[in-house]
C-alpha cells in the first residue's frame, strides 16, 4: 500500500466541528429551556436531554457528515452543515435513549441511562413498581422530543429546493433503516441462533447504514455530490459500519465497563443476537451449545455465568474470528478509500476516523 | 342566534375528505409494505400500524386541517392539503400508540392496544414478563415509524418556500406542545388535587391546541392564512378543545365501554390528574376526599371501588360543572365562529365539527 497522500487542501477539522456541534445543540437546547420556563412546561424534560447529549459520545455520525460534505467539494461557510450534522446527534440521542429503554439498560456513558435516571427523580412518594414505569414513561418522551427537535434542527428552510429534494429523502430513509434494524434486533433477542447472515442483516441496517454510509450521504447531498460519489461513499462506508458493530460487539462482552461505561453484562442478559453470538452457536460443541442456551438471554445472568459464555466464545474461536471480520473489513474499506479519489482532506478525515471506529476501546 | 348561514361556497366535503385521507394513508402504507418486503425488513412493523390506523379513529386532526384551509380561502385542487391532513393523522397514531404504553391501557378502539396485541403476538417461547416488555419495545417502535413517516407524509418539497415558513413552525410547535402536555399528564398521575387550574393547562397542551388550534392553524397557513384569520381560529379553537376534552374525562369515567371502546376503569386507576377529577377534590367533604385518596390510582381498582368514586364525582356536583363548563365553552367557540366571518362553508363545517366533538359518545 502506498504512504498516505499528503493534504493538498485544508485538513477537515474534526475538533473543531466536534465543537461546532456541541455549541449548535447546547444553544438549541437552551432556547427550549426558556421558552419551556416561561410558559410552564416541564424544563426537566429538556434539562435531562441536554445532560444526556454533553455527557459524552464520539459525535461519530455529526463527523461523518462533515467528511461527507467535504467529500463532494463543500467548502467555505458551515453554519448549514454544522447545523444539519447537530440534527443527527439530536437523532441519536432520540435512538439511544429509547434503545436502552427497550434493553432495559442501566448504564450509558458511566452513568445511569435516562429512564433509570427520571425513576429515580420520581421515587418520591411512588412504589418502585409505579416509579419504574413513570420513568420509562418520560424517558420515552424525551426520546420523542429529540426525535421531533431533531427535525426542527435541520436547517429546512435554508436549503434550496435542489438540496432538499436530495437530503430529505435521506432523512427519511436513515430514520426508517435504523427502526427496522432495531426492530430485527429487539424481536431476535433471547433467541440467539447460529444465523450469522441474520445477525450481519441486522448490523448493516442498525449500524452501518445507520452510524456510517448515511450520515456521509447526507452530508454529500448537502454538496451536491453527483452519483459516483456516493456510490465510492457506500463502498466505504458499509465494510467500516460493520466493523464497528463488531467491535461493539465484542466490547459489549469483552470490555472493561470503567473504559465503556456500560456494563459487559447487559447483551448476554438480553440475549442479543449478535455476530458474535452467532458465530459461537455456529461452531458449538453440543455441551458448548448447552451452555449458551442455558446461559444467553437469562435476566439472572451473574459474573460468573457470563465468564462462562466468554470462555466459550473464545474456545469455539467466535473472538477471533470477529476480530478476523472486522480486520478484513477495515482493509477493505481503506483500500476502496485510496481508491476513491476523494479530495485528501476528506481521504485523510475518513482514513483517521475508520481507525477511531473500528480499534475503539469505548 | 340567528339561523345557521346558508352556504354561498360549496360546503366542505367532510366525508369525502375523511375519505381521501384514509386513501392517502392506506397507500403510503402499502407502498412501505411492499418496499420493506422486497429487502427483508420487518413487515410486522407496518402491517400493526396499518391496522391501527383502519380501525377506527374521527380524522378530528385532518377534519379541521382541511377546514382551516378552506377558512383562509384555500380552494381548488385538494392533493397537497390532503397529504399534510394525512400526515396529522399519521402522527395522532404516533401520539396514541405510545400514549398507550404510558397509560398501560389494554384496550382502544374496542380492540386490544398495540402493545397488548404485540406481546401477544410473541408471547410463544417467551416468559409472559419478557413478552410484556418486548410488547412494549415493539409498540416504542412502531410509534416511533409513525412519527418518521409523518414527516416523510409532509408534501414538503412541494411546498413553495413561503408555505414551507409559515407551517413548519407551526408542525414543530404542535410536537413539543402535545409532548410537553403529556409529560405533565404522565408525571401528575397518581397524585391528583384539586388544582383545577393545573388541569386545565394539561388539557390547553395536551388536548385544545394539539387537537384543534394547531391542525386549523397549519391548514389555514397551508392557504397562506394572514394573521387575522389566525387569531380568529385560535379563540375559536381553545374552547372547543378544552370541551373536546372534558368531554373526554367524563367519557373516560362514565362512557359505556362497549360504544367508546375503552375500560371506564383505565382514567382512574392511573388517578389522571383531570378537570372532572381536581373539581372533586376541591369540593369534597372529608369523608369525600378520604375515598378519592384511597381509591384513585390504585392499580387494582375494581368495578365496585370505580362506582364509589363516580359517586363521589356526582356528589360533589364535579360531572354537573364539567357539563356545564363544556356548555359554556361550546357556546363561546360557536360566538367566536359567527362573528369570524369565514367563508360560510368554513364555518358550516366548524359548526358541524364542534358539535361532534363536544356532545360524542365515543
Amino acid at each position: 500500500m502506498s504512504a498516505p497522500t499528503p493534504p493538498l487542501t485544508p485538513a477537515v477539522d474534526l475538533a473543531g466541528t466536534r465543537e461546532a456541534v456541541d455549541t449548535c445543540l447546547t444553544g438549541f437546547l437552551d432556547r427550549k429551556m426558556r421558552a419551556a420556563a416561561s410558559e410552564g412546561m416541564p424544563t426537566e424534560a429538556i434539562s435531562v436531554l441536554r445532560r444526556f447529549l454533553t455527557s459524552g459520545g464520539k459525535r461519530l455520525r455529526p463527523l461523518l457528515c462533515v467528511c461527507g460534505w467535504c467529500a463532494a467539494g463543500g467548502h467555505g461557510d458551515t453554519t448549514t452543515i454544522v447545523r444539519a450534522a447537530a440534527s443527527l446527534e439530536m437523532f441519536h440521542a432520540f435512538a439511544l435513549i429509547h434503545d436502552d429503554v427497550m434493553d432495559r439498560a442501566a448504564t450509558r456513558r458511566g452513568a445511569p441511562t435516562v429512564h433509570r435516571r427520571l425513576a429515580q427523580h420520581h421515587r418520591e412518594g411512588r412504589s418502585m413498581t409505579a416509579a419504574r414505569h413513570l420513568g420509562v414513561s418520560t424517558a420515552v418522551l424525551v426520546g420523542d422530543l429529540a426525535l421531533a427537535w431533531s427535525d426542527e434542527l435541520l436547517p429546512t428552510v435554508d436549503l434550496t429546493s435542489r438540496q432538499l429534494g436530495a437530503v430529505l429523502p435521506l432523512i427519511d430513509v436513515m430514520r426508517s433503516e435504523v427502526m427496522y434494524g432495531q426492530y430485527l434486533d429487539v424481536t431476535a433477542a433471547g433467541h440467539p441462533t447460529g444465523d450469522v447472515e441474520y445477525a450481519l442483516r441486522i448490523a448493516r441496517y442498525k449500524t452501518a447504514k445507520y452510524t456510517v454510509e448515511r450520515p456521509l450521504h447526507i452530508g454529500a447531498a448537502m454538496a451536491g455530490a453527483p452519483l459516483a460519489v456516493r456510490e465510492a461513499l457506500s463502498a466505504f462506508a458499509l465494510p467500516v459500519g460493520e466493523a464497528f458493530q463488531l467491535r461493539d460487539d465484542l466490547l459489549g462482552v469483552f470490555g472493561k465497563p470503567q473504559i465503556t461505561g456500560k456494563p459487559s453484562l447487559d447483551d448476554l442478559r438480553e440475549g442479543k443476537h449478535t455476530v458474535l453470538v452467532a458465530l459461537a452457536l455456529e461452531r458449538a460443541t453440543p455441551s458448548q451449545r448447552h451452555i449458551l442456551d442455558a446461559l444467553l438471554g437469562n435476566p439472572d445472568l451473574d459474573d460468573a455465568g457470563a465468564d462462562r459464555i466468554r470462555r466459550v466464545l473464545t474456545a469455539t474461536g467466535a473472538r477471533a474470528e470477529a476480530e478476523h471480520m472486522i480486520i478484513i473489513r477495515r482493509t477493505q474499506a481503506l483500500r476502496v478509500l485510496e481508491a476513491a479519489r476523494l479530495p485528501p482532506a476528506a481521504t485523510a478525515a475518513l482514513r483517521k476516523l475508520t481507525g477511531a471506529a473500528t480499534a475503539r476501546t469505548s
